[in-house]
């Protein structure tokens, strides 16, 4: 009803449409659009509204809402069928729960708010009500649990080129799974898998966007690592318009990887934006702590290090911190 | 109450206990002491009862349930605690489901009948009601995904080793996950994950023996690979004893590496019993199709291929037929 209410008056832009011609066209009682009118308002649309004139669209929202997210994305199978929440304890766990019942390729799970959001290795990741971008997508993709790396580099690649059309700014990707803002932690990505020994049941990839949160809220110790675009720019972004434009890239990047075996394009810019190539790295991992450098990605997005005495290794878990960034110096 | 009664009876193997002992001893009615040894009597205990004398345990049941199981099996962890359903889809998907919502380690699932058994990649596995043992465990170990194979090895080489103690048979393991009697499948493992891109959240390793189950009623397609104790034998084996005992070497295996990272035992008893090792192998694969010999195992549970050409090839994954087993001649 929302979306029809919101199609006629973006059809309409430069005018005034009346109620009584709202509710003739929708089929809906005038009550009927009058209560929806108000929730567009709530949900941040711009309404005007004049007595004998009608409504008028001033200016769209910045809403989450499925209704208006698969209507304006113009994906073919990325967020076709999108889940919006108000609140859940995980994104990606309701999402995997959705996997399990069966959910198709593209299904997308976003939340307002999450109380136990997680970041890797199931350490928490502060997702506050309304600010953020807190999503998820189910994939199934025909790869191995070893192949699984490649999809984190999608997502990482998406959600830079997405945040560079939308913001102008200097992105980074910090390998394997962050993207970084001015040297601080923007976004997170985790994700998950179901699997066998050598097939995919599914994954999910999760992404927590610190769009328009107060990070001056958030502990020291988070603050010391993390920032939000709002802290940054000054100003709040349009989540709806980042999400969309997160959802259109990674679609294409996926496709390419998922449907011609084509991770190239990912590669050549997940190297481009890296904040972590040819910088000195810490990788600690459950066996050891080494420093190294790091050099390149391979074709499957693993990391290459070089040693001190010369040797090229590729990396293929732990934690990597970058001299500069964080508290590595 | 079930089990208390048995434990009684159990205390005066070579008497009898009468009914008025019994109900003093436990605390219960005269009646509800009746009500538990019919049900004994419908698990397969055989217990006479005399007038004036009471009960005698002649024989012990072949019952599954975990009343019995959780009390004579000597584990530490491995099936301290185990669910018994009637029927369910899979049991994997009911332990993913109870790991999902925190079930601890060594948590077992096991059914009398699954109505959506499944093998590897989704293929459907026969599991009629009472006759097999259609059992997963749940683990946590600290592993990435990439280590998921050694966990197929440790249970093919758990179930090998009780399968021979049980049996005194000739039993054989063909790499990786099926075990095999008279050239003849007669359980299969299926190893499934959740996980991130380098560690575990949880395992579910299910298998599905065919004990006493009629394979003269399966379909000729399965019946040309499949074979069941009973079967062979002519007469049924005890699905008590040979779940215990699986549950008993499997413990022993599976600790060596999840709290020692000793793999070694279970390797060697992969190898020793394989039917795989100096074979000619096809191996299908998404990519290709080939032929090689199959000539060792890595430590970490992997097949060494030789091909043709003399090389010497890892095999990470990928459907594997035996020349002399099943239908590859």
């Amino acid at each position: 009803m929302k979306k029809q209410i919101l199609e006629v008056l973006r059809e309409h832009k430069d005018t005034f449409v009346s109620g009584e011609d709202l509710s003739k066209k929708i089929g809906v009682s005038r009550t009927a659009v009058w209560k929806h009118m108000k929730q567009l308002k709530e949900d941040g649309y711009q309404i005007e509204s004049v007595s004998r004139k009608g409504y008028h669209l001033v200016k769209e929202g910045d809403t989450l809402d499925p209704n208006v997210l698969e209507v304006d994305l113009k994906n073919e199978y990325i967020g076709k069928k999108i889940y919006h929440f108000e609140s859940v304890d995980s994104t990606n766990n309701v999402a995997k729960k959705m996997a399990h019942e069966g959910a198709i390729e593209g299904t997308v799970v976003i939340a307002e708010e999450q109380t136990k959001g997680r970041g890797r290795l199931g350490r928490e990741w502060l997702s506050p009500k309304g600010d953020g971008i807190w999503m998820s997508i189910i994939l199934r993709p025909e790869i191995s649990p070893s192949e699984a790396m490649i999809i984190t580099q999608v997502t990482a690649a998406a959600i830079t080129l997405a945040m560079r059309k939308i913001l102008h700014e200097d992105i980074g990707i910090k390998w394997p799974n962050d993207i970084v803002l001015h040297k601080k932690k923007v976004c997170g990505i985790l994700t998950e898998m179901s699997a066998e020994l050598d097939s995919m049941n599914f994954i999910v990839v999760g992404m927590g966007v610190n769009a328009n949160v107060d990070i001056e809220d958030f502990p020291e110790e988070v603050k010391d690592k993390a920032i939000s675009m709002k802290t940054y720019f000054g100003e709040a972004v349009s989540r709806k318009d980042l999400t969309m434009q997160i959802l259109h890239e990674f679609e294409a990047l996926y496709s390419d990887f998922a449907k011609n075996g084509d991770i190239k394009k990912t590669i050549d810019i997940c190297k481009k934006y890296s904040v972590t190539l040819g910088k000195r790295v810490k990788i600690i991992s459950r066996q050891k702590e080494i420093e190294a450098e790091a050099i390149d990605l391979t074709k499957d997005g693993q990391l290459l290090i070089r040693h001190d005495n010369g040797e090229i290794e590729e990396v293929l878990s732990g934690e990597v911190s970058v001299r500069g960034l964080y508290e590595y110096v």
